[in-house]
């Protein structure tokens, strides 16, 4: 089953209290692909600009990554500064420059309209919908994520769109802006009604919630002593969770929650380093093992 | 296994956004024995002032609950007037008087002197170790409940006290004060240092935290769609996880997780309703129903 990701490529620059870091190589088709190819190919669609070297093509080749859809324009790519304090949950943007993305309406390769899975990367819900519209066949999952830019801005052509997918992963106040309900039990009830029959919540350091039809899951996040940088977490935890079922080919309740916990592992690798770093150098010893451990500490036995 | 509460009887006038009750039954004791009452027998140790009516002392009675260290004295009992906004996981404190708990000193009747588990609720760390002084042995397990205002104000004290215990339970910034850490692995090892071997972090909304030295574990909070009070929820949760633990005698992490769920089940419970209305009026039967679907909603299947 092959998975297809259309999304950002993009240039960061990020300070958090352990550090910072100018130009690094970001955006959410970069998490999601590096992370989703351990476990499956995936195609990306998405577009840089004239600075988008050959040692940054290099990040993805050499993987079970597709760039035919990794358009390059003239111009710069798209960059964004952000700064987080303590609280590690949220970041603070200090710059935007769309740049080549200003202009960006994603055109599928023939070889990607036929993908299984397609995440939908936070961007205008317009080009979301286009990009639902350009499959030659209904994918099997789709999923999409978004923010209360576009929640807020954007909000009939998000209804539209919403229309069409399976899996909504957002944060909590996107869930509740979205949903007009604080308590996320009625919000997932008012989100269904829109077209989405999964729910997953993404909560930073408290982990992730996962509502569906058949039941809730909550995945807690792995604890780790080190978190440097947060970025892409979200976007690194959606690889993980749709290579895994892509990988796995069943969608049952336990299936989603095994898919849950792999998106969660790769998170917390994801903010182990800045940008991509720690997903980079990943092998697939260290992911099993971290599956492993992580199994075993949410395991409760039975007395 | 019996075991033993130390803490405040109380009235509390709270308002959250789904109501306000005044005069009502509060305090971290008879949230705590209510909790533990269903699985073990527990003894009270506190003092209510003249106000305290033969309706109030009925709520205890009739349950494994001893009042022979439920001291009576002139004056008026301690009050708690509190308000929540939409985030229900802050309380706002608009009054606090003490009353006849004031001068409150407590002194364990003999019978009360060889319980197995000790709570020892959040009062001024002095009194704590006082109580510690006065076991005829050392209990089992003693947990202890604090906050910002004694890790500020009463350091030292609390310092002494926490050397003579197993578990803390805090939430998450009563843990980073005393660690002056802001990531909990790191808080834990701080806190470990201090005395305690077993740190327990609150997380509202988000479940608790249990660190230990043979492992972590984290349990989600029960998803609930009508939260209208979660005053005394904390100590929900110590009565049914020291109650579970007293009960089921077995001390491994296994046990440990499970004591978890079942505060966390009990915590659920007291949260529906304002005051302990609910957990005055609970059955086994639905806490042994809460906790088998807890149990399956937690559970990942290997595949």
């Amino acid at each position: 089953m092959s998975l297809l990701v259309v999304g950002s490529v993009a240039f960061d620059d990020l300070a958090t209290p352990f550090g910072c870091r100018e130009n690094i190589l970001g955006g959410s088709a970069s998490y999601f692909s590096l992370s989703a190819s351990h476990f499956r190919p995936v195609e990306i669609v998405a577009v840089v600009g004239q600075d988008f070297g050959p040692e940054h093509f290099k990040v993805f080749e050499g993987r079970p990554i597709g760039l035919d859809g990794l358009v390059q324009m003239p111009g710069q790519s798209f960059r964004w500064k952000g700064t987080y304090g303590q609280d590690l949950n949220e970041a603070q943007t200090l710059e935007t420059h769309l740049n080549v993305f200003a202009g960006f309406r994603p055109v599928l390769p023939e070889g990607c309209r036929t993908a299984s899975f397609l995440f939908l990367g936070n961007i205008d819900p317009t080009l979301q919908l286009d990009v639902v519209r350009q499959m030659a066949q209904r994918p099997q999952w789709i999923a999409l994520d978004t923010m209360n830019f576009w929640i807020e801005g954007s909000h009939d052509a998000l209804l539209d769109v919403l229309k069409t997918i399976d899996i909504l992963l957002v944060n909590e106040s996107e869930a509740r802006s979205l949903s007009g309900e604080r308590n996320l039990v009625k919000a997932y009830r008012k989100i269904r009604a829109l077209g989405p029959r999964i729910l997953v919540v993404k909560r930073g350091e408290h982990g992730v919630s996962l509502f569906t039809p058949e039941g809730y899951f909550m995945a807690p996040a792995f604890p780790l002593e080190e978190v440097q940088d947060p970025t892409g977490a979200g976007d690194t935890f959606a690889g993980g969770f749709l290579g895994y079922l892509a990988s796995a080919q069943t969608f049952d309740l336990q299936s989603l929650k095994r898919a849950a916990l792999a998106g969660t592992v790769m998170a917390s690798f994801t903010v182990e380093a800045f940008g991509t770093a720690r997903l980079q150098e990943l092998t697939s010893e260290s992911i099993q093992e971290r599956m492993r451990l992580f199994s075993d500490m949410i395991h409760v036995s039975h007395h």
